[in-house]
């Protein structure tokens, strides 16, 4: 079972957009910064993020992302399914109709107990990540995190943040 | 999120194996065919299931596979972790490290909270796979299934296994 790489950009992406004040963004350049990522790879997975309306984008040479609710309502369920994809990790192949004995489809109505087994494993991972809000995520690392990689990134944010104009600017 | 396509094999092929008598085997091909699949792509994962000690393989021309231990201490867990490998589903790339801003290794003593947090919800989805035992799988097919797959299955089984003098012949 495998998680794409890009999950662990989005979450931390997302958690840093939860520390900018206001109405402000940070550029997909200066996220891949901070997190020692190419920029044409983060990007991708910003606009996976933007298109889920889990961030908003604003365009233009002061524009950025920001988060498109408050980070509690947020979680990490919403940022692996748009980045992941919606559908479930077993892909069940029916593989049970393929074999010598050749049934009519009214044999295979109820559907396969593996299947069945499976999608109730992917429904209590998927309820776990929808429990951990990215508030949480924020809440715990700034209470425990170390007080110098803190400082880091609160200064990082604060340096790069970009103030809008105006809420209106959001594009989905 | 994906588990490979091998994952529907390997649980269909367990599941099959709990039906044959005694010490009996299946040959790998008479799966393959029971199942539509290539004999050689079905020969890799039936090998990891022998390797994880979940099956047992009898060499020789009249020889296959058997369940190593009885199906209800098999679990979906130990399926799934013997075809896609005992690793995390989320793999922590420590990006956090990455930034313009180094600080000393003494700064991620403690784990990234997202890797814990992703890490918690897999251990609820092994929990739960760990919990649906093969022979929970079995039962509810044999109590629940369409009589006409169930009657085609059994008699698969029948017709193919492969009696043995002793169980004494395994191997690793």
């Amino acid at each position: 079972m495998k998680l794409g790489e890009g999950v662990e950009a989005a979450i931390h992406c997302a958690a840093m957009l939860a520390g900018v004040e206001g109405n402000s963004t940070l550029a997909g350049a200066a996220m891949a910064e901070a997190f020692g990522l190419s920029p044409s790879y983060l990007l991708k997975h910003l606009n996976m993020l933007s298109a889920a309306r889990i961030l908003e984008s604003v365009s233009g040479p002061g524009g950025g992302y920001r988060l498109a609710r408050p980070a509690e309502r947020i979680s990490l369920l919403d940022i692996v399914l748009a980045v992941e994809g919606r559908e479930p990790a077993f892909r069940c192949g029916e593989i049970r109709r393929n074999g010598p004995v050749r049934l009519d489809a009214s044999a295979y109505v109820k559907p396969c107990g593996i299947n069945v087994a499976m999608l109730k494993a992917e429904r209590a991972y998927r309820a776990a990540l929808a429990e951990a809000k990215l508030s949480d995520i924020v809440a715990t690392y700034a209470a425990e995190g170390d007080p110098r990689s803190l400082a880091a990134s609160c200064a990082f944010v604060e340096r790069h943040q970009r103030p809008q104009k105006s809420s209106s600017t959001k594009q989905a």
